[in-house]
């Protein structure tokens, strides 16, 4: 069993690298922070014996070796960038679990018959730059290093100029590996495991994701002198389908989600009628049907309130994955490791994108989940009971090790 | 007849401090370039032979003496400061519009009974300090001067902090100073001098106007795991008032104007539905009953909103001004002007806030508007033409002349 201590005091270490006032974490991808906890990894991996290679995408790989070393190896990890007000669990998690699974066997002088390694992938939270979970999708061949280098924040700069000022560009080849398996534990990030009051999620698919960029523009004009019927507002344009977006959730309810999360108003000046909003949309579900219904609602609304608002639009879908099914093998791995260990549990959908979704198109794959209180993640209240996170340690344990001497 | 391409010329110097690519001006009050317009503008006063004198909130008084020195000066300005995209007109037509009064004056060698004096008023604009026109209400004796110094940007500097690092907290003393009357030259910032093909607006009034301040207060939580029943979504409460503000403002066409200009939100993450959202409402309308009836509809349409979506709230009126009567001798002083000159006019009510609505409560006081193209004014394209910037110099002129010497 993982000393769940140990794993709990890393993860309360970890998480003073970016604290907020609020008790939450703010470490968003590639700045000075993120550096930060990526030195702290790295240095507690070399002290558990691992060797470190990071890849041209930031990628960071500590390897264990087993006693085959020409076997694939099993990975597990997760990622360490924040929510700009996020909590102390989300990635965070996944990684220390994997670098506490490496201690365990350490403790325990236990040598697996294939090498294992943990890794943090690069911005996965999409946050500062988008798309989310990028850097697994370059590792898996999903998008170009090229584009995945070139995403920008919304100052303009980089992810490739961003990963080379902290020292984070590497040079380990991104693909041509053969891998053995991977598995990521995660906080389930919504209220269904606390709910039904289980202690463990087996995650068996993830559902699918359409990310959008809507620019519309109109014209900046005084508020005072500027009749009602001369106008042409951005924001209003901008509100309405915030209200089509919050609709088309509601007409696919239970499953669908549908948020309008990011908002610049220009120039954002009280007597000024807005000239131009930029917004993003996030469209989830589990039936790539479903989503793409959704996708056909959102530009049928944004046409219709472009046309009654005199708007110009730029709409661009920025990202897509369709729904993805676990690897049956890994499933299993997991679901028996969770029968040995007695612990309470049920079959989940993971409703957030994970490294993993990316992972499943180059290994056999699967997820691990614990509840979080109130099923709140992204906010700085975030939560995860210790023995939620020994439990799920335990069992991302038991699966490596079934994969690695299998 | 005042010299109208040394005014044209004056106007294109001091766009030059702030100007923006797309021909416009960025001069937010009390920043850097705010100082540089200022100090621009005195220079150019002391050349002209004016005494300079500042008073606590920064507004500059140039005085060109009379031959009666006791008695009560005639005011002519406007402001320098502009909005975050605004024009090369907007506020500083009016200022360098009586610069060019003096200049005029001093050719001629015309000495007037009673002195008169060139006033830039501090941030009018109210965009990086809200309220607007919180110096001339200082002035005025409408708000008390702790009130102006202590008004705060959105990264919480003060205005008295920025007038000191930029050395115009001035020691002139603010009240108590008799005054003859005020003139303010504008252009209309709205369409319909251009559209009736007028150079002169007369105006009579000014419209009233209300603003506010709300935030709505939900929880941040993750977009993907968290189902549409169990969110609280600042960004839809916002967005549902401002389709409110916009339906009140078209309930009361075709006077009123009702705008949301400025919204931020929090985190403003993509992938993290919004927890907080400031933003403001301007309101206007000329007869403040309406106005009255706008503010109550408003109050009832938030407090729909939060119930509807479970959102806590805060709202502020934080600024009200009743509709404006200017004073009739001042308009009838402008009216023999235009009449004297022989340019095409009308009547008007302005559509915007200005200095002059302050001035009213003090003084004899009234506007003289130009046109400008399309309308469009808190806009990087803003334009005035020439011809229109000389006629409402010339009015200004004879107008100031006839007061001073009456
Ligand atoms: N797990 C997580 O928060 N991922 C971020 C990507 C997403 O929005 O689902
Ligand atoms: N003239 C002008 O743009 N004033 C700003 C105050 C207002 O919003 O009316």
């Amino acid at each position: 069993a993982i000393n769940g201590s140990r794993l709990w005091d890393s993860l309360m270490e970890m998480a003073k690298i970016g604290a907020t006032p609020k008790g939450g974490v703010c470490r968003l991808a590639l700045t000075d922070l993120d550096k930060q906890g990526r030195d702290l990894f790295v240095q507690w991996c070399r002290d558990a014996g691992c060797t470190i290679t990071v890849d041209a995408i930031g990628n960071i790989f500590a390897r264990r070796p087993g006693r085959n070393n020409a076997l694939p190896p099993i990975l597990m990890g997760s990622h360490l960038d924040s929510q700009p007000t996020g909590g102390k669990f989300d990635g965070v998690y996944g990684v220390l679990a994997g670098l506490e699974v490496v201690r365990t066997l350490n403790d325990l002088n236990y040598q697996t018959e294939a090498p294992i390694e943990v890794v943090a992938w690069t911005n996965e939270e999409g946050s500062r730059f988008a798309p989310a979970m990028v850097a697994s999708g370059v590792f898996a061949g999903t998008f170009d290093l090229e584009y995945g280098l070139s995403r920008k924040d919304l100052d303009g700069k980089t992810m490739g100029e961003e990963l080379a000022r902290i020292g984070y560009a590497g040079d380990a080849p991104i693909r041509g590996r053969e891998l053995g398996a991977y598995f990521e534990a995660h906080i389930e990030q919504g209220p269904i495991l606390e709910a039904e009051d289980k202690t463990i999620g087996v995650v068996t698919d993830c559902q699918g994701q359409r990310w959008y960029e809507i620019t519309f523009t109109g014209q900046e004009a005084h508020a005072g002198p500027t009749p009602m019927s001369r106008r042409r507002d951005a924001l209003l344009g901008a509100a309405r389908v915030v209200e089509a977006v919050n609709r088309i959730g509601l007409e696919h309810a239970p499953y669908a989600c549908a948020t309008v999360g990011l908002m610049q108003i220009h120039p954002n000046s009280r007597n000024v009628i807005p000239g131009r909003v930029f917004f993003t949309v996030d469209f989830r579900h589990p039936d790539d049907a479903v989503l793409a219904e959704m996708d056909a609602k959102l530009r049928d609304a944004v046409a219709r309130v472009a046309q009654e608002t005199g708007l110009e639009t730029e709409f661009e879908q920025i990202w897509y994955y369709a729904p993805v099914k676990f690897d049956a093998g890994c499933v299993e791995a997991v679901r028996g490791a969770v029968a040995e260990l007695g612990y309470s549990n049920r079959d989940m959908v993971s409703g957030a994108g994970h490294d993993a979704c990316y992972l499943a198109r180059v290994t056999p794959t699967s997820m691990i989940f614990i509840p979080c209180v109130d099923g709140i993640s992204h906010n700085e209240i975030e939560h995860a009971h210790p023995e939620w996170c020994e439990a799920g340690c335990n069992v991302l344990l038991r699966a490596v090790v079934a994969k690695a001497d299998a």
